[in-house]
């Protein structure tokens, strides 16, 4: 089929509410924390993990619940997504995260699209990215192999781990750090800086394509 | 039959553990975190989260543990409630919350009825409601249809994430919302807020219904 | 048999490790938290249901991990467990509370046994501790018969939400109540305030076992 | 086969991913808290037990997820791992645990090999260690027995109470250990104060082998 409703839907359902919650609970963890960033960045962590495991347990039988370009490229690597398939993802979770914000945007009753002046630059930080990334793949990747029902469970708690020992705070995730281009609170990152991540991003996630596919080999049965 | 007095047991004594858990740990969350709301709403979250996971788990079996009437609405709806079931139920979730703002009230020496002077008011946190209950109703839909034993898991992470996200903290409950109109602490609401409230709600609830039921129709195999 | 060496050793060493985890992390809290007591209630509350999870699901397969006088009640009331072995059980629960609070006091290089100046006594206390029992025990009773393989995660859940929801911050166990009286730290309580906490204890224990049996009577196959 | 590629690389990845979380998290927490060591704590505990779920759950079916000599040492001991093997893990766990430090102290844009003045030194703290270490091997020994899936659960969430009821926070590694003598930040040990930390783990592992295996003989069917 060319174009899969279903699955298209549920990609930018998914990668709506995900980037809704990030950049809303950063607000709400802004607001309340006063200038204490360690309790903001408590309350984001335990708003992100908490809506991961539950957007992955329920549209991932319906999409595989990728969200994340970056994923998607990676099963099309895989050969288990096409390039079309693969392209009318990527679009439609670029267009929930731009749909997020909004909607993050308009609960807290703020401008719908604002411009960041969070500057998010430097190579230590682009190593984060990567590393971030690469992780997240590995994650998916290793996890699928070994304990598929588990995945959901994993993925929250890598990016529950992420937030903290990543000095980008583990973005890793091409739409979502467009959506966070276009909010000026707690979670965003300047424009400018955007496409330094996604290529930070890419880097780390078919980097971790190739390890994980050596050293778990296909017809490797353990 | 006519009365099933387990399940209106099983709703009400679920009901009123999770409205005293909401205002019990918003009185101890304040009265401990002396002005920081971001720590005072980590234990707000921690709590509900908790005691979520344990109701339904305990009282699913018995009486499908709703403790809420959107969610009551939307399986009449679906046609696994008859309307007179779905009233009893409605009833019942409502004593639930006001038995748990006052026992939450009596443990904390604090008068059983308070009128609460907290305003939650306006397009945008009535937006807020909608949503996460449009997300609440979705969640507990898609999860009975394909991970129904990780609901009670879905529920407690779905709200975790809603009280950060959403700018009105998710209370997604008219029968939670109708208990904390009667609490003058921090997780309360004005009497007079409250019904747009619960109209918000159910609007996010009965969308929740038909798009779920778009997305995936009943003789859907996947 | 009349003294079954390894049930007693699982529950000595489980209360031991319970109440070393509670009052140690009371103490860690506190003296991190420098006066945030609801920090120091996340870290305390983190700890415990960690410690709890580990216990349960290790323990159990081995002794049914009470590490709880008012547990262990439960059980001889349901038939389940002699009065002789609960009476042991009860014994070395208490030594077990003992030891935990001495290893804390030990590890944090303090006297072993203190003097508690922790006043927590009045009616609405006793409320918070009967409230705070009562759903332990029904949590554990309906969880062993909905979903016995998550006990571990509903008690350790539970008590997160108790730690907040109730005034008393749920000890809920007559053992640990015990230990908690020779500390003077974040989690003690005076000497002179422990009876009336067992007492409420037990009363809200009792009270869960016959509302559970009626409500879900044994010959109910639901 | 002297040399297992795969099983190695594990070790030292995973070793790696834990260690640079324990340090950035450490570096996280500690730079956004301003002096707030407890919430520090909450932040460094959060990461710590998230990634230890997804390395055992991702690694476990490749090298048994180690990541730890003091688990290496104990397996040795089992009858489980061969000298040869046993050597080699911990061999790779340092390398890891070195690597790990370093990746952290590159995403901070530190130097990479700092010097710790971080005096972590006594007889309690020993104590501890010994405590954490006999909890950690004792939760490992146990939950394999018992509950062979819930093992990444179960260190995750012992490790979550030991952060927080040992005075020494519960570095309960060899590995880490060594990887947190080179960093100059909140999670650091001086170098000097290493070979004690690393002797009383050691201690506290093997006293849980021989306490595992009398309670729970071999042939035990339960």
């Amino acid at each position: 089929m060319i174009f899969d409703t279903r699955k298209l839907a549920s990609e930018f359902i998914g990668t709506l509410f995900l980037v809704a919650t990030v950049v809303g609970s950063g607000i709400m963890a802004e607001t309340l924390a006063e200038g204490n960033a360690a309790v903001a960045l408590l309350g984001n962590t335990l708003a992100t993990a908490g809506i991961l495991y539950v957007l992955i347990t329920c549209l991932g039988p319906v999409s595989g619940a990728h969200f994340n370009p970056a994923v998607s490229v990676v099963f099309w690597l895989k050969g288990e997504l096409g390039a079309v398939d693969c392209t009318q993802y990527i679009v439609f979770q670029c267009l929930g995260a731009m749909a997020g914000v909004m909607l993050a945007h308009a609960m807290f009753d703020q401008s719908l699209i604002q411009t960041s002046v969070n500057m998010r630059y430097g190579s230590n930080i682009w190593l984060a990215e990567s590393v971030a990334t690469f992780g997240l793949v590995a994650t998916i990747l290793t996890g699928l192999r070994h304990r598929p029902e588990s995945v959901a469970s994993l993925v929250s708690l890598y990016i529950t781990a992420g937030y903290w020992f990543t000095a980008s705070t583990s973005f890793a995730n091409p739409a979502v750090t467009l959506g966070r281009s276009f909010t000026d609170s707690f979670s965003g990152i300047r424009l400018c800086d955007m496409p330094f991540f996604v290529l930070a991003q890419l880097l780390g996630a078919v980097l971790a394509y190739y390890l994980v596919r050596a050293l778990l080999p296909k017809n490797n049965t353990e």
